[in-house]
C-alpha cells in the first residue's frame, strides 16, 4: 500500500475511530496518525494499545498540518468539534466524518469548515454493539459500504482521493443526497435498534416473567435483539435526536404495520399472518446473496455441531 | 449411552424432529426409530437423508409398539395427529411433543390419549431459522432448555423418563404450568418473531426507499431481524393463532412502550432515551454470563479479522 496522506488526524477513538487507526497503521497509509480525544482516560488507552503516532486531548492542535482528518464522534458533538477545530485546519485539508446522520452533521458542522478546505459528510456502515478504543479491529470496514453525502460545490480530486482512502480499508463507496441518506439509514439501521431497545426494555418490565426467565430462555428469539440494544447509549441518543424527522416517520409506518398484525392475530386471520410470514423470507435470502450476512444457520452460533451429521 | 426405548415414533420430521433423529442415532438411544410425515417428499427425503429405520405416512402405523412417541408438527396441527394416533398408542407409552405453545397443545391432545399412555407436553427452546428435515443437525439441544408442562397426575417415572432422553440429548429440563410457559414464551420468543416479521414487513413496503437500499445496506442492523423473520410461516401462522392472549398482551405493553420512546424523540427528551438505553445493556452482559449467546462481537460475524489487530 501507498502512503495517502503525510497526517491523519483522529478526533474520537472509539470503535470507528480506532477501527480506522488499526486500518491506516497496518496499511501503511499515512505517515503520521495523530489521535485526539477529550477524555484523559481513553486518551490513555488508545496510546497503550499504539493506535497513533501522537496523542493529543486539544483537537485542534490535532488537526494541525493533518491533510485529513477524520472526525468519530456521537452525532450530537459534530458542532461543537468543528468550532475547535475551524481555526486550525490546514487550507486543502479533507475533513470527513463518520456520523449515522447526515443532514443534522452537515447544518452542525458545515458552517464552521472555513474556505480552502473540503469538507466531505461521510459514513461507514460497519460497526458491532461494543464500543471504545478497545473495540475497534483491523478489517471492520471490508465489504461494507461507506456513504458520502457531498455538500455542493465539493472538489471532485478531494473526493476521489477520500473515495480511494475507503476502499483502501476495503470498502465500497457510494454517494446520496443528505436527505436520502436519513432516510435509508432510518430503516436500516435506527429503526432497527429502537426496536431492539424497545423489546429489551419491555421484556426488563415485566412482573408475570422474571428477568431470570427472560435471561434463561433467552436463546428462542429474544437474545438477537440484545446485541442492538448493547450498542453505545450516548450515539444512540443523540441518532434519535438528530434524524427526528425519518425516524418518526418510519416508527409510524412500523406501528401502523404491527397493528394491522395484532388485528390479524386478534381475529384469528392466519391468512394474512402466512401472506406476510412467507414474503419476509425472500428478503433474507436476497441479503444473504448480496454478501451483507453470513448463509450459516443462526448466525453461525452452533459453529462446529453442523458437521456432527450423523 | 444405553438404550433407552425400545421404539421411539417420530411423528413430523422437520428441523426439530429430523434433529432429535440425528441425536438419536448417534447416542444410541433406541433400537428402532420410525419416522412419519403426511408429505410423501419429505418422507422419502427423511429416508434419503437416512434419519431412522422405518419411514410410513400413517402415524396410526408408525406408533405402533412404540413406547415413546415425539409430535413436532406445527402446533395447529398437534390435535388431529393425537386423533390419529390414538387408537394404535401402545398402553405404557410416553406421548410428547415439542410445540412452541403448550395450553392449546393440551387442549388439543388431551382428550384424544388413552387411559395408560402417558401424555407429557414438552417444548425444547431450540431451533434456527431453517425448517425441513435437511435442516436437522446433531447437537441442536446441547445447552438449551427443555420445558415440560406436566398435566394433573402424571407419573413421576414416565416423567423421569423422558426428562434422562432430554438431558441425554444435551438438553436442560424445567418444569412449569402451561399457563405461565406460554406468557413466559409470549415475551422470549413469539414477540421477537413478530416484531422481526413486522419490521421486515415494514421496511419491504416503503416508497421512498427501494428493495435494493435495504438489503445492500442491511448490514447497518437491519440484517439482525430477517434471520427471525426468515422463519417457518406455517409454525409461526400457527403460534400467533394458539397463544393469542400472552401475545396479545405483550403485543400491548411492547407498543405502549415504543409509543412513550416515540414521545421521547419527538420531544428531545435525550434522558429518557439515555435511561433506557443504558439499563438494556445489562441484560446482554446477563445472557452471556449465563452461557446463553457468544460473547464475540455481532455474534462472531467476524470470524477470523480480530486477530489482525495492529
Amino acid at each position: 500500500m501507498t502512503i495517502q496522506f503525510d497526517r491523519i488526524a483522529l478526533i474520537g477513538i472509539g470503535l470507528i475511530g480506532s477501527s480506522i487507526a488499526h486500518d491506516v497503521k497496518r496499511l501503511g497509509i499515512a505517515k503520521e496518525v495523530v489521535i485526539s480525544t477529550r477524555s484523559a482516560d481513553t486518551l490513555k488507552r488508545a496510546e497503550e494499545l499504539g493506535l497513533g503516532d501522537r496523542y493529543l486531548q486539544s483537537a485542534a492542535e490535532a488537526v494541525k498540518d493533518a491533510d485529513l482528518v477524520i472526525v468519530s464522534v456521537p452525532v450530537g458533538a459534530s458542532g461543537s468539534v468543528a468550532k475547535e477545530i475551524a481555526a486550525t485546519l490546514m487550507p486543502g485539508a479533507i475533513v470527513t466524518d463518520v456520523g449515522s446522520t447526515k443532514a443534522s452533521v452537515i447544518a452542525q458542522m458545515q458552517p464552521h469548515i472555513p474556505e480552502g478546505v473540503h469538507f466531505i459528510p461521510g459514513h461507514p456502515l460497519a460497526g458491532t454493539e461494543k464500543s471504545g478504543p478497545d473495540a475497534g479491529f483491523a478489517g471492520l470496514f471490508e465489504q461494507r459500504w461507506c456513504i458520502f453525502t457531498p455538500v455542493t460545490g465539493t472538489d471532485p480530486a478531494a473526493l476521489a482521493k477520500l473515495r480511494h482512502f475507503w476502499e483502501a480499508l476495503g470498502a465500497r463507496v457510494d454517494e446520496m443526497d443528505p436527505q436520502h441518506h436519513d432516510k435509508v439509514l432510518a430503516i436500516v439501521s435506527h429503526l432497527p435498534h429502537i426496536i431492539a431497545y424497545n423489546i429489551v426494555g419491555t421484556a426488563d418490565d415485566l412482573e408475570a416473567v422474571t428477568e431470570s426467565e427472560v435471561i434463561k430462555y433467552s436463546a428462542s428469539g429474544f437474545r438477537d435483539f440484545t446485541r442492538l440494544a448493547a450498542s453505545d447509549p450516548t450515539m444512540w441518543r443523540d441518532v434519535c435526536l438528530h434524524n427526528k424527522d425519518a425516524i418518526l416517520e418510519m416508527l409510524s409506518r412500523f406501528s401502523e404495520d404491527l397493528a394491522y398484525l395484532q388485528r390479524a392475530i386478534r381475529w384469528g386471520e392466519g391468512d394474512k399472518l402466512f401472506e406476510l410470514f412467507t414474503r419476509t423470507r425472500a428478503i433474507r435470502r436476497s441479503i444473504i446473496q448480496a454478501g451483507q450476512d453470513v448463509d450459516a444457520p443462526d448466525f453461525g452460533r452452533h459453529h462446529g455441531q453442523e458437521p456432527k451429521k450423523s
